[in-house]
């Protein structure tokens, strides 16, 4: 039994101490000792955040928590602009529409960011847009949204909310909510929060809470005027996950002892180690402003998916992710986010280079016989 | 540090194979794995329903697994019967409202049951009623609802929809799904299923499937018909709560080892044990038709529910539930599900004499003071 290695964006991989914490005996949610747990959680999630307006907890995955921010914001005919830049942009749109949001998307060739300019250009047609929907890292692409630059003309163009899925960001990425002028966001437990997935994490700005107020579309479940109060005892209006909390006690703890700014550096430092390191292999980044939480590479030419992948699982016991949508086949994906350092790079690089090279050699043979 | 006793109607104690389980490093769920454990789980869940049809998993609180059955089998004005009979049947009420529902209440005073005349006057008043929603075992006040009578007479008399809360219930209550003709039913991961909170399970009949398909409600993430598409795989459209999906493997082995006709007969043993226990010691059963989940108790005369409580915490290491709503102060409730047996009963029912024992003798003293 090999350990294996996960680089996929998301589930990211579990530190032991977390899987500690949450093999400890189950405990009562309802009870002194959990709502001090969760106490500390909230405290800890704020400076993830760089927040100081509440960040509620909500047990699903993060398409959930980018649901309950549409139905807690806006009404039926409301106006967003969609920045869709990949497979996550596309699903801010969908369950706009799905809502009955009036959704102006910005469509963005894959592999490219969105331009300043072009955020400029959409709110002077619609003047009167209410939110702008907008994702940090593209998982799908493997490419950075200068959300700080966006948000600025945001705010100084338009009175429209600034909403950021901060998925497989928080953690991995700089992001300050409250000094960039952010109105929503949201992220995942499996990404940068190192615990697995299940619980989803918003934080809204006192504007978007006023829009909660609001806001006409049905909600039970995803109510975040039920979580805001609840927030206020250190509670959650229905049962959380409480496994997964007590892990994120844990996680928490380590980013914030680490500092937030040293968690991002960090990522940034890895993601170049990666970078050059890919290049130097001779493979060619897919993004045009990569992350520093998911590399998107091209399948160089005669290399095939799913050999790749069965030779990094099998001999390296490697687990990448694939390309979606119509680039299936065409990329393959590595996260960097969480609990990764430098000798995880050097263990899959390493493997990239074997397998490669084994790759070419035995083409190269066919092609002399 | 002593082993404490968690006496709650979810999260119920969680057995160690299971804990061994999600202690297993993290998978990722877009794999061959995952796919082959989740076929495992699905095929047991059927058992456990009792039922031919697939039972979903999704990641939330069994009140988001209640709101997905609303959204998916209805559109808004449809007119439904909700048994309201504690604070669980109040729930169906009020997310049925929430979505624009025609609510028709059928109020039964706490601790009483629905009687199956009632529902077929409110059938007759209402022969329009597209649903009717249960509570299998009412939470809130220990009370069983004889679901298998009541959906004799919703079919017999009308076209409506039998639903059903199962939340406490499943795993420990006799239920059969296909025999007895329900529609759709739901549970959650943290009471009969013996694993921490966080999964949902919904099973539709082929009915309910249909009714999916035409219902106009807004839903993204509770879109049960994007969930009925990735069963076929073997999947989940979202990313799901994996940890919890490998424990839940382990704990519907045990389950489904036992024989689900044996897990019932234990919870009916135990819970009559537990109930003759009580009577004995002179305490009085609140529930005319108590379930064999949870055990809702009056606080005998001149005893305060945080003094029992906190005696019962800090003494015997034994975590009950209060009353809820009205009830907060005048009962107290013991859950006996799931990880359950002879021996937790003893040793609540010798905490409880002991207390109860000094109480009273305290009060004597008192009294002859």
């Amino acid at each position: 039994m090999a350990n294996k290695y996960l680089f996929t964006p998301g589930p990211t991989p579990v530190p032991e101490q977390v899987v500690q914490r949450m093999s400890e005996p189950i405990i009562y949610h309802r009870s002194k000792e959990f709502r001090e747990i969760f106490a500390r959680v909230n405290g800890y999630l704020q400076t993830l955040f760089q927040t100081k307006q509440p960040v509620m907890t909500l047990t699903s995955s993060g398409t959930g928590g980018m649901e309950a921010i549409i139905v807690n914001l806006f009404s039926a005919g409301d106006k967003v602009i969609s920045v869709n830049a990949g497979k996550f942009g596309e699903r801010w749109s969908a369950i706009g529409k799905s809502y009955g949001l009036n959704v102006v998307e910005i469509k963005i060739p894959w592999g490219e960011t969105v331009a300043v300019p072009q955020i400029i250009e959409a709110l002077s047609i619609h003047p009167d847009t209410q939110g702008v929907l907008l994702t940090h890292c593209e998982t799908s692409t493997g490419t950075t949204t200068d959300v700080k630059s966006v948000a600025e003309v945001v705010q100084k163009y338009s009175n429209a909310l600034v909403i950021v899925d901060g998925i497989s960001a928080i953690g991995a990425l700089e992001f300050r909510f409250d000094e960039w002028g952010i109105d929503a966001c949201v992220t995942a437990s499996q990404k940068g929060l190192m615990i697995p997935p299940g619980l989803t994490f918003i934080a809204l700005s006192n504007r978007a809470e006023q829009s909660a107020l609001v806001s006409t579309l049905p909600k039970y479940y995803f109510d975040l005027n039920k979580s805001l109060i609840a927030y206020e005892n250190n509670d959650t209006p229905w049962t959380p996950a409480i496994t997964l909390v007590r892990g994120l006690e844990k996680s928490l703890q380590m980013l914030t002892a680490e500092g937030m700014g040293n968690v991002w550096m960090r990522h940034e430092r890895i993601s170049k180690i990666l970078h050059e390191g890919l290049t130097g292999l001779g493979l060619k980044i897919f993004s045009k402003n990569p992350s520093f939480c998911v590399t998107a590479v091209f399948l160089p030419d005669g290399i095939e998916w799913g050999n790749f992948n069965s030779q990094l699982l099998s001999e390296h016991n490697i687990i990448i992710a694939p390309g979606q949508a119509e680039y299936f086949g065409k990329i393959f994906r590595i996260a960097h986010i969480g609990n990764i350092d430098d000798s995880n790079i050097k263990i899959i690089l390493s493997a990239i280079e074997i397998i490669l090279g084994r790759m070419h050699d035995e083409r190269t043979k066919r092609e002399i016989q």
